[in-house]
């Protein structure tokens, strides 16, 4: 199979690949890389990443990571396939806020969120002690940022317009991960964000990654 | 005049901007932001960015924020004007590393470039103390991200590739800052990425960022 994705199906930023992957509707093959085996940083996989972290991804000979960068490649790569709506590779004005809100995501909704995914739902799952001080921290940060998407989101059904795009879907692995932790209340407290969330949870094309990662419960 | 830049010309953020501008050969109007004045946190301004941070951007009747999003806005709205390399609005295979080295920017050199230039360059100017712990601590993660570039342009001339890219012109804000500091030595323990920041910097597109700033000494 032409497209490889290698990581865990536990990495919010593997999961944000194989989300963008089901939108295109395009075939990938999962190669599993044991990460309590400190497999990411073996040389066989350095050589995808040299940072050594998952996901690593290889489209035939193309090898790229960073799963904002192997969306944004999917996106143009195989615009006409699938959602074709999840970029505007023809369009740079309709692509401008799409750019904007991809930007917002990494370097504001990111870090706290990230944060509290590691806190409320990482550690627990290995056996880890949550630092309640943390955790209290980055919700009042995730709160700030959240309180900008609600009036965002109280002007356009989507972040970066009338339709579901990347901008959005790079938030769905930390949203997901979220709502089963204490930190949901952030979410809740705000009409416009929680009704975003549960549209963008509710697509198909997350559906099947949570599918995806089911099939995988080591 | 249809693009306007709204910030202050010490901000990186903004000089990244006018790099990509500038290696586009387009006109811009400077819009100067009084950040000691708070002007970049009144209504105005957050009209532009509703999070409160320079630069605002204008094309038209198109408003974007985010310098890194504001960038590949340019290059692809005005992929037929002056540096035609920039990016490859035409090409998803060569695309591809681009848009992996400019996460690389964003994720891994930016956190600790930029508490680096905020601690040795911005500190002084303001008539703060610099942290020297925080400078040491910075300055170690910034040598473990710099020695994968080293490898990398080991193997290519630019990041991704043998052209210079928006991956590239990304970096130049804050190479230009610390080149000026003690963490100068961080980058010139490596051989080949002091070449490359050489080379960067020598491009006449930057050389006018550096002629702006000059211009506007407050």
């Amino acid at each position: 199979m032409a497209i490889k994705v290698h990581g865990s199906v536990f990495s919010p930023a593997v999961l944000r690949v194989f989300a963008c992957l089901n939108e295109k509707d395009l075939e990938s093959e999962y190669v599993e890389i044991n990460m309590r085996a400190g497999e990411h940083k073996k040389e066989s996989f350095l050589a995808l990443n040299p940072f050594g972290q998952v996901p690593g991804f290889e489209d035939g000979d193309l090898k790229l990571f960073e799963s904002r960068a192997i969306n944004q490649y999917i996106a143009q790569a195989y615009a006409a396939k699938g959602n074709q709506q999840l970029t505007f590779v023809q369009d740079a004005k309709k692509m401008g806020p799409v750019y904007v809100w991809m930007e917002v995501e990494a370097q504001k909704f990111d870090p706290p969120s990230s944060k509290l995914v590691f806190e409320l739902a990482i550690k627990p799952l290995l056996g880890m002690n949550t630092d309640d001080a943390a955790v209290a921290e980055h919700e009042g940060k995730l709160g700030e940022v959240l309180d900008v998407y609600e009036a965002r989101l109280g002007q356009s059904k989507y972040l970066a317009g009338d339709c579901f795009t990347l901008a959005d879907l790079n938030h769905l692995p930390a949203i997901n991960y979220l709502m089963g932790t204490t930190a949901r209340k952030v979410f809740d407290a705000l009409p416009h964000v929680s009704a975003w969330c549960a549209d963008i949870l509710a697509r198909p094309a997350w559906a099947k990654v949570l599918a995806l990662q089911k099939q995988h419960p080591s």
